[in-house]
Formats: C-alpha cells, sequence, structure tokens
C-alpha cells in the first residue's frame, strides 16, 4: 500500500489549529484532506483527545468510506466527508466543528441572514442551513445520508460548493471545506465569527436590513472577482 | 488507618482541570473520588485556592459524611457528595461547580431543552433542574438534603444515574458524576458548552423545537448504545 | 515622613491582579490599601499602564484627599476613596473597575437582583446601584460626591458597608471594597461573575423569582454567621 | 526616495497590537502611520497573516493613494486612509478592523447610545455610524467613496474628527484615528468595549437613558478640558 505521509501530516496540522482557534472542546470536530489522484482522505481517529494526537495516528479511507490504512477507528463523521469527496471533485480539505454560535444556528434551523460585509467578502449568499434529515435517512447509514442530505440540499438551492464553502446541518452543527484543509479551517473560522456577529446584529435591531445588493457584489468581487485586489 | 494516596491524587489532579477549563472562579468547584471498596471518598478542602493546593490537601471522608483522614475542613459540599456515593454505587466521580451558563439555567429554574446533537451525543432528555428545596430541607441538613433532592428529583422523573450523569439545583448551580472523576469533569464542560448553545438557540429562534426522536436515538447510541462506533 | 512601604507594595500588588482578574482594561481601574492608624492609604498612580507599574509609582495620600507622599498625580478617583475611608473605619481596601457586566448593570440604573446562591453566598441584599448624581453634585466636587452619593445611598438603604461590600455608581461603574485590599479585589472579581449570571437568567426566563429567604440566609450564614463553616 | 524606516516601523508594531487586542481575525484588520511633512503613510501590506508580518513589509503610499516604496499590494482599504490623511491633516494614525462588537453595530445600522462615563471619557457624542453608501459610490472607486461616505458623514453631523475619533460604517465595520498610531489603537480596543457595554445596557433595561448633559461635561473634561487632571 502507498505512501500516504503528506496527507497524514497535513490531516494533524489542520486538526491541530481546531482548538487554538477555540473552534472545539474535547474532540467536538475533525480535519480530513484528501488526495483525489489517489482517491483517499486522511482522518482523525474517533474521540482521541488533540493533547495525544501524532500525524501517525491519522487514518486514510476512500471515497466509499473503506479504510486503507490505519490502526485506529477513523471518525465517526467519516462517511459524511467520503460522501462529499466522491461528488465534489474539487475540494481538498473538509472541517466539521460544534463551534458554539454555529451549532446555535443550526440547532435553531435558520440560515444565518447577510448582514454586512465580513460575511459579503466571503460569500454571496446567506450560509444555507439544510434541514433536518428524514427518519429514514436518520435510521438508515446515517453519516452517509448526511453527505447525501448536504448534497441535496446545495442542488434544491442551486448553490455552487465552490463559491459557498460552508453549510449548517439542521440541529447538528456546520461543515466547511475548500480547495485546501487550510483554507476550510480558514472558513469554520470565519463561520464562527459571522454567526456571532448575525446574533448581534439581530439583538441590537430586529430590523436590521440585509446587505444591499451593490455591497454585496463590491466585497466578493474584491475579493474573488477577476481583478480582485485582495490579498498577494 | 489505610493508605488514600490513590483517591487523594485523583481528586487533586480532576480538581485542578476545573479552572483550566474554564468552569471556576476562586474556590467556587470542588471534585471527589471515591473508593467503593472503602466506603470513601477524597474530596477538595474547603476555601483553598486551586494555586496552593497540593494532594496532601484533599480529605478522605465516608459515606455518612466523616472525616476519616486530613488536616483540614472539607468542602462545604461534602454531605452532597456523600448522599450520592451512598445511593449510587456506580459512580467514581462527582463534580460541582458554579460555571456561568450552566448557574444561569439553574438561577432561572428551567430545564435545559434538548435542541441538538451535542446534547444528544450524551444524554436522550433534557438537563433536569430540580426545583429549590422546601424551607425545612434548607434549614435542616443543608448539604444532605441537597443530596436527597437530587434522588428524589431523579426518582420523580424516572431517570437513570447512568444515563443522565448531570443536574442543576434550583437557584444553585450543577452537579455532574461519572463512573470515574475524568467523566464527570468531562461532563462538567459539557454541560456548559450545552447550556450556553440552548440560550444562543432561543435567542435565534424562539420557536426552535426540540430535537426529533429520531435524531435523539440515533447520536445517543452512535456513542453509547451496544453497537456503539464512537471513540476507539 | 514616615515610611508607606508596606500600603505601598500591597497597593501594587493588587492593582497587578485587576487585569490578571480581567477586570481591566488599559488604566480603567484602581486600587488602594490605607493605613488607618497612619490616616492614609496608598493608590495608584492616574492613567499609568499596568505593564509599567512599579510599587514606588504609588502615591500615599490622607482622608481629605491631600497628597503625602509621591511623585505622581493619584488616580482620579482618589477623593471618592478617601470619603470612603474617612467615614467607614474598618475597610482597608477599595477597588474601582469598569469591567464589563457590573457597568453595563451600572448603565442600566438597575439593582442586580439576588437570583442564586452564588450571590447569597456573599451578600443578602440586591447589589445595590445609586441612582446618577444630582447636577450640583457633578458640577462641584465631582469625585468627592461620589464617594457621598455612596455614603448616603448606603444609610438611605439601611445598608451596613461591613455586610455588603459593593455598589453601582449608576451610570458610571461598580466600587468594592474590603477588609483587606484582597478581599477587595475579590469581591470585585465576584460582583462580575454575579452581573454577568443575573442578565443570563434573565434572558433564558423573563419572570424568575428572587431567591427565597429560606436559601438567602443559609448560604450567607454558613459563610459569615457564627456557626460558619466554609474554609479553613 | 527617502527613508521611511520610522512609519514602517511604527505601522508595524501598531499593527501588531490588534491580534494582541483580541481586535482581529485572521487578517481582517489594519493600521496605518502618516508622515504629513513627506506626505506619505505606511500601511500593512493586504492579506499578510500577522505571524509572517516584518516591518519591511509595509507599503508607503501618498495621499493620493500611489505606491511610493515597497514590493507588496497595500491592504484593500489603503484609499479609504488616503482620504482621511488628506482631509484631516491633525491625524497620524488610523485603523480598521472588523471587530465583534463594533461590527455588529454597524451591521445592525445604528448609532452607539451615549449611556455610561466610561463612553463619556472619549467622547461626548453618540458614536456615529454613517449610512450604507450609494449605489453609485460602491461601484465607482469604492475604496475611496468610503472616505469621503466618512468625510460627509462629519459635516453633515457636525461633528470635529479631533473630538469624535471613530466611525462605524454601516453594514461594513469600525474606523479610528488619532494624533498617533497608538492612540488610534487604543480608541479601537475603547469602542469595541463600549460596543459590548452597551448592547449589554440595552439588554438589562430596554429602556436606560442616555447620560445626562452634566456627567457627559464633567467626565470627558476632566480629561480633555483645559484644567484636565486624569493622567500624568
Amino acid at each position: 500500500m502507498a505512501n500516504f505521509q503528506d496527507i497524514k501530516q497535513a490531516a494533524y496540522e489542520n486538526n491541530m489549529q481546531l482548538p487554538k482557534l477555540g473552534l472545539v472542546l474535547f474532540t467536538f470536530g475533525n480535519v480530513s484532506v484528501a488526495d483525489h489522484a489517489k482517491g483517499v482522505f486522511a482522518i482523525k481517529p474517533s474521540g482521541v483527545p488533540y493533547d495525544n494526537l501524532h500525524p501517525d495516528h491519522m487514518v486514510v479511507v476512500d471515497f466509499e468510506g473503506n479504510i486503507v490504512e490505519g490502526d485506529l477507528r477513523p471518525s465517526s463523521d467519516t462517511k459524511t466527508h467520503a460522501v462529499l469527496y466522491k461528488h465534489w471533485e474539487n475540494i481538498g480539505g473538509i472541517v466539521h466543528t460544534h463551534s458554539t454560535y454555529a451549532t446555535a444556528w443550526a440547532q435553531s434551523q435558520r440560515d444565518i441572514p447577510l448582514y454586512g460585509t465580513t460575511h459579503a467578502d466571503h460569500l454571496t449568499s446567506d450560509i444555507p442551513c439544510a434541514p433536518p434529515m428524514a427518519d429514514d435517512m436518520i435510521k438508515g447509514n446515517y453519516e452517509q445520508e448526511t453527505g447525501f442530505q448536504i448534497l441535496n440540499y446545495f442542488k434544491e438551492k442551486a448553490l455552487d460548493y465552490q463559491e459557498v464553502e460552508m453549510i449548517l446541518v439542521g440541529n447538528h452543527a456546520p461543515f466547511t471545506w475548500g480547495k485546501t484543509a487550510e483554507k476550510a479551517v480558514y472558513n469554520s473560522a470565519v463561520l464562527e465569527t459571522i454567526a456571532h456577529m448575525a446574533l448581534l446584529t439581530e439583538q441590537i435591531n430586529p430590523n436590521a436590513p440585509r446587505l444591499k445588493d451593490a455591497l454585496i457584489k463590491k466585497h466578493f468581487e474584491r475579493k474573488h472577482g477577476p481583478d480582485a485586489y485582495y490579498g498577494q
């Protein structure tokens, strides 16, 4: 079997960012890193404290959810990651957390309204909240079905996973992704901040309007448009 | 008298986790560790700052609340611990804190509704809030009666202390427990996070529904059921 | 003039606790330590960052507010401290902060209701909020009048400064005191936590009742009564 | 071309204060330092993480927004800074952040009411929130127009930029400034605290009154009036 050292190392390093960024309590989160050429991803083992984590603990899994390398049981959310990698070929990393504010929005089953430019710098729509899954999906292959719930909600709302790199799963918690695991981790921290600010905005002004279209477009394009001028 | 070094050391180490996890201000909390074979537990001395704490300071007490070993006065909540150990033979550790969000729910005299999977991963019911005690219980052996208030509320609500490892005592603050003190400390941190998220959920959506039954069952069973697949 | 090294050292050490406890931003706070036998107190100089503070910077002032020793200008709140020391002979330290939650209650001009045992462990009444001062008091010797506003409010409400060691000055911020500066600093941190929990309690349950009398009495007496059994 | 080492060093040091003070996530903020004699300012490069920042990375720009020295692209907000320096000759530093509470007020499109002396110690008016910009301003030279939006709102409200050193740009986030960059950074932290306290005040008492005039005047003058007696 091949050498997956690079994705295991990357998965390790990005998992270690979650407690640093204040996004996880104990083991409530996981990061995976994919190698699409080899059809596999490396993911955190289930329930192992971050303090004890080592690159060699990472479990390598294929896009059907089968273990390819590793002595430990992979994260219980592994099949959700597998479904997303299988269908979205341009994502290189996925993050799942139970970060406080994003999870509270997921529990409240509301999309996060686009209230300001901090949000628009990252995506031009509300942050979607998929509804809780149907009972038969839950009773079946639950974590795999969670992946399909995400895919289906993106289709239903006509969202592009390369433009909207985050979702709340209703009653559960957020998933984020990106071209790289670094970007996916970045998105998790950004989501948590946007979720916090959005609640505060509604508390300060229950009638706060959504961001006007001209500002949505401007802020997104200066970071992501053809003439982007943010960053180096 | 016997050598209680193991439970004193364990009580010390677990007490030291409380300030690390942000669950206590000054001395507002205590952890105990039981040895059911010997019929005793070790508990933090009363009012000693965490910075000055040493394993030898731990006080060893029997399940009637009598001091067996130790030069210092034990935590003022000692008799509550004693009652719980005496009646619940399968718990090895108990934690009491005044952590901010859990205490606020206790002061509000409300159970914490089961709003999401973070909660369901740990227990399948609302987190119970025992009502404030009757005046004659308060005027009597108050801390012992607090233990009976907890026992009685579990009986009244038909809760199993091995499935629900936490309670709010109305107007007062939370108690948690577990097979080990490590688990009891873990439960205190989990409770604080669930308490925070539940308030935020109600602020984001005052009509947020409780978690649907299928999800409650699924999340609890994947961690605790016969086919549990969380952790190693 | 005498050697005030002991109160200067104590004032320095207790001032340094404020940023450690998260109670001050920049220089928004001050601690003083009194020597009633000599009729003086040592207080933080005005506007000096905590990082640069040294015991020798402390300014020694008498109970009329006159500088007795020191090269720097004392805290702008010095005359408030002087009035309290002059009239309340049993206090050895005073703390003033603009800590977030206590200040928000002061700005809202409400007493903090006694909602739980965390509060009752420290005092048996609501935490008083003195009304904003009359215009002529403000235009006059403002900081001295702030001291009288506190004294007068305690008289009006028949509060005992040895039982209630804290107050909110309406629209302004909290003052706390105690037999020692250590106790006064402790009270400032306790007040901030009680202020935070009280707001959360009202958010969780707008109809949360005040603590029942039996519990108020019990919790206060186990810490402060003739048969107190908290601490060593 | 001249040697701009002093303003580059100062810009670097003040930028590094933002993460220390908890005012920025990732790269969501920037500080600039002006040399009015030379007609230039040094500003953070765009999108460079604080951990990697070095004084030599700072970009020197003139008051029209043209790069004078530096290999990196300057902050995307550079033209906003340029407009303010060009028209307000007595400011030496500008700070832009997306700090959580100040940004939430900007998103809610409300001025922050003057509720207490913490606020009055720094300015005697509500903290202004400029309305979101007109669509043609947004589609045009957006960052430059943001500068004009600020200038125009100060004119419209007859505010003096030397007395009111902060503004919220509606739907966007805060800008602060001062005679020095140190003062501008200080103002950003003060603004965040005032924004937090003001929301809490309204939550504790929805009918909280604004600060009375006598107190506004007193607190501002003791820090800033001709007979100021705060600080050394």
